[in-house]
């Protein structure tokens, strides 16, 4: 990456921050992660990314507002509700195949010594 | 993005989890991209990331040990410090630039609308 101008410097901050506020966090990008692989329920991606209710709760709604996920109330007996991914989660793609790669290779470096 | 099996499922949210815990949080990328328009003493640091020097010390720390920030003392009266970025953050460039690019295009998309 080239080295930042001041004004580049103060552009490329404030967007690296709408990008953690937006996604910040312990558990929005895990989230996203999971819900990759298909639109689940809530105790099953409470389970699945190891997250207590109370806060999945919390962390979903943010991304609902964000119009990273939908929720959707399924008329079962008894109701229950699934969340799935929109298409503008997938605008996502890049920062999280470059978190994947990163940690990957970071977990790699750790074990092998080298840093 | 390909969808995720279980197996490369897990695999991804044990690598973003990695990432996350290393430069997660609201300030580690700020301060990296602070720090890519060259080193900065504390106090630099502390304004132009808009940060309290008690968080920031804790956060340079963490940097520190995860060999993402070296730090300096400056034989200078009175002593100085000076934070500089390792070649070995280099290797977050992809994951900056990725953040950088979405927040950028969020904030434009919130501006005009669209979502």
């Amino acid at each position: 990456m080239a080295k930042h101008t001041i004004e580049s410097c103060a552009k490329a901050k404030m967007a690296i921050r709408d990008t953690l506020d937006i996604v910040g966090g312990k558990w929005k990008l895990v989230l996203i992660s999971v819900l990759q692989s298909g639109k689940k329920g809530f105790n099953e991606l409470s389970r699945e990314a190891a997250i207590s209710p109370r806060i999945l709760s919390k962390e979903l709604q943010e991304m609902e507002m964000n119009g990273l996920v939908s929720r959707k109330v399924c008329d079962t007996k008894p109701v229950t509700v699934q969340y799935e991914l929109t298409p503008y989660s997938e605008t996502l793609d890049d920062v999280l195949t470059a978190m994947e790669k990163w940690g990957f290779q970071h977990r790699n470096n750790i074990i092998q010594g080298i840093k």
